[in-house]
């Protein structure tokens, strides 16, 4: 049997995994055990980074027995019944008190299901979101862990060495019990498609508003990322687009096949919304573009379908740029305010204890959204914890304050012209939903009790109310509603 | 023990399956057994419609004995684990060969795993979904069953007495095996939620954009009962709109609290679109427009954000008022076009032979979404079964030729006036996407492949690549996406 000498163990040494392990070995104070099902990987893995001075086993008790108390493995496999394998190994060769980490994709509801079967056995399960990609893990990536306070105390100090680090503080913050950690996560992600479509769509009306090329758009979003927006997105969205295609001198985004994929967390963000009675519009709409480009027969069906019959000019392009500029910047708003609110659902569902602030903190570097707009988030809710909605926070009232009449142009004229909007004209559809004295809802109610005798309440009196439609048509109390 | 003697039974007493019970009765050949858990409801619906001719029971042995054989029970208990109660009940009293029907709002996986389950004894189970609310269940309701067909050669012409007739054709179809029926209830519903959104959107445009009063709203809406629009909600919205509180004087819509309930078929629609990769926008935004109108706390906090700061006016009302009711036409078309795309999706998905045509045609009478329109659906299929998207087919590429230009004005003056159209503009947005030549979904592409390595297709190649972003940025092939 191998000697305990590691402080901390990956499973698990694919590109994410065996980052991971290299970022943690690379910190003072670590010394890292490895292991992966087939042991030619692990063996790879050694020889490629002798710098690491992995501790590699090739059995899973070696593996146990490597780690010293209490022993603490993430495991780093695909999501899924993979995960469920290997937890089942380690409950075998652990003890009481030692700490499995879940870093992968988890699903929310599946970690707190693990973490209720794995706690039954004294073994502390945590589910840690993990967000960076493969250079995230290598570098530093934005780490959302669940679970116990106790797994907290071993485990914080090993992530703090790992995590990204913003303005000075490491990206990780004990989330939540149980599923907490992959359920921001899932957010995060969420969040990420929106901010995304947003950013395709501003790309999208400037192209075919203005005719700039790739490359001049590039520079715009050089420009923009010095600014309110300044972000990882936005900052690669301009390599992305300055970038040439060798093969054909064209540019690469012009090469790429428009057909956007997609993983899955986005769907799981809109499906938990829907749960949790939660409008994430924008993050639905984002999902719902990237399906939608993705059906080549329907695309090509529908390809003759007319667009507006009317010419639609930009008179002044650097207007209509800025117009845009203040169209994503008020849109990406409510997108975290949706994705924020979704938060508070989750926690107030499933009885976390979730800081908001802390979370905007910890997504400021490492993760795909990282953003320097998250310090608003993190201010406005040290301001007011019971914010109802992040967009009601004063900062971001002003902010759309003074971006709304530009943001209502960009829909304009992408209605006008014929340029799918999906995701900037739901934005402003929600924020004038939410902000509205009256909304059509009553109709809504009527119709529903005239189909259904789902009945409604009224605005002058308590209780709920059924008309007799198909009788006399008067309004009887009703003392329940079905 | 009774004698056999009825040849269709009824399991729930509540108003909807009395009602349903009472259908059946009424209907020449039909004999109904009834069985409620507590007897009392039973002997008051016994006492209250003696013109049926129940054959009543107290214990579920009595009731199974009542039955002619294949014994044939429809359950009409809230969904969920008095189903499960109920259908446990009668496998211990049924033969193979009888038939267990739910009738209730069952979400179709749930369907899915009762009728396999159910099958293992030889009985046959049946999901059927049921559309017409408590007045459909008594008059002619509009019946989707799934299940096998042996069941549905007993089940179909009790089935065929009590539903709604449609130009003289009985609003019922074997849907497809299993959970055909429950999915397609379903999709029903989802639809549903999409049309009453767009209604109460273009009644409040209408309202807000021309100061007309409900009343005459009322006129216009049914003023469009007469056009291409003709459908059962049109028709009932004009009733809402027209009715007067008798309390206070006002308009009943005004008096109504705007706070839209929900019982949970919308958000499963949309749930399972994204399951299926299914944009369905509209459905996603009019559940999405329900949920954000039930947080009076956030729209408190919300009312003072700002709105557009130029004046809106609508200059011809009547013009005006025309083109919301193309942009309700083109929008619906395209809500339909939608649902019918998640039908196609879900039959692929679990292996069900759905006829389109014929899920239209049943759709035409008794239940909620009833409408002319369907005829033209029916019409689209029968022309091109293999239709990839229903707004592709001649008569709705014409409607939205006809149309989109009202549709986009409308757009445009709900943004210019900060009204919300959530639904409206969603389904521009959408139509807008699936005609587009090039979508920046590339862009997303490209965005994925320099944070995650998730590769890309090129217009010019087969094959998936990756640009080493990080490295010389030349272009690799990659041997499999991850």
């Amino acid at each position: 049997m191998a000697q305990a000498q590691a402080n901390i163990g990956v499973i698990g040494m694919a590109v994410m995994g065996s980052n991971l392990a290299r970022n943690l070995a690379s910190r003072e104070g670590n010394t890292v055990a490895i292991y992966n099902r087939s042991a030619d990987k692990t063996r790879t893995v050694v020889s490629e980074f002798p710098e690491a001075g992995f501790v590699a086993s090739e059995t899973i008790e070696e593996f146990a027995a490597s780690l010293t108390k209490p022993r603490t493995a993430i495991i780093m496999v695909k999501a899924g019944a993979g995960t469920d394998a290997v937890i089942n190994q380690l409950t075998t060769v652990f003890e009481p008190g030692d700490i499995i980490v879940d870093g992968g994709n988890a699903l929310f509801t599946d970690t707190i299901r693990r973490e209720k079967a794995v706690r039954e056995t004294g073994i502390n399960f945590v589910g840690a979101g993990i967000s960076g990609g493969e250079e995230g893990a290598l570098k530093g990536p934005s780490i959302m862990p669940g679970g116990s306070a106790e797994a907290w105390a071993t485990l914080g100090p090993i992530l703090k060495t790992i995590a990204a680090v913003a303005e000075d503080e490491p990206c990780v913050t004990h989330v939540g019990t149980d599923g907490a950690g992959h359920f921001v996560k899932m957010i995060h992600n969420g969040i990420e498609y929106a901010d995304m479509q947003l950013i395709a769509e501003a790309y999208d009306l400037i192209r075919r508003g203005t005719g700039k090329s790739p490359a001049e758009i590039a520079d715009i979003f050089t420009e923009w990322n010095k600014g309110e927006l300044e972000s990882y997105l936005i900052e690669i969205t301009a390599e992305v687009l300055r970038q040439v295609d060798a093969k054909t001198g064209q540019p690469l985004v012009d090469v790429i096949v428009d057909q956007a994929g997609a993983k899955g967390t986005g769907a799981w963000t809109v499906q938990t919304a829907l749960d949790l009675g939660i409008p994430v519009s924008g993050i639905a709409e984002a999902v719902f573009a990237r399906s939608l480009s993705s059906k080549p027969a329907q695309r090509a069906a529908a390809s003759s379908l007319p667009g507006p019959t009317s010419k639609w000019t930009v008179d002044d392009a650097d207007a209509f740029v800025e117009d845009v500029r203040q169209a994503l910047y008020a849109s990406k708003i409510i997108a975290y305010s949706q994705g924020f609110d979704e938060i508070v659902a989750g926690a107030e569902q499933y009885d976390w204890d979730i800081k908001k602030g802390d979370i905007a903190k910890i997504w400021r570097g490492g993760c795909i959204i990282r953003a320097q707009f998250l310090n608003r988030i993190t201010e406005a809710y040290d301001e007011n914890p019971g914010l109802v909605a992040l967009v009601t926070a004063p900062y971001f009232t002003d902010a759309v304050s003074q971006t709304q009449d530009a943001w209502r142009r960009v829909v304009v004229a992408a209605a006008q012209a014929g340029i799918p909007s999906p995701a900037f004209s739901s934005s402003l559809s929600y924020y004038d939903g939410l902000r509205a004295d009256r909304l059509p809802a009553a109709l809504v109610q009527g119709q529903r009790d005239f189909f259904g005798a789902h009945t409604y309440r009224r605005v002058d009196a308590e209780g709920t109310f059924h008309t007799l439609w198909s009788g006399d048509r008067s309004e009887i109390e009703a003392t329940d509603t079905h």
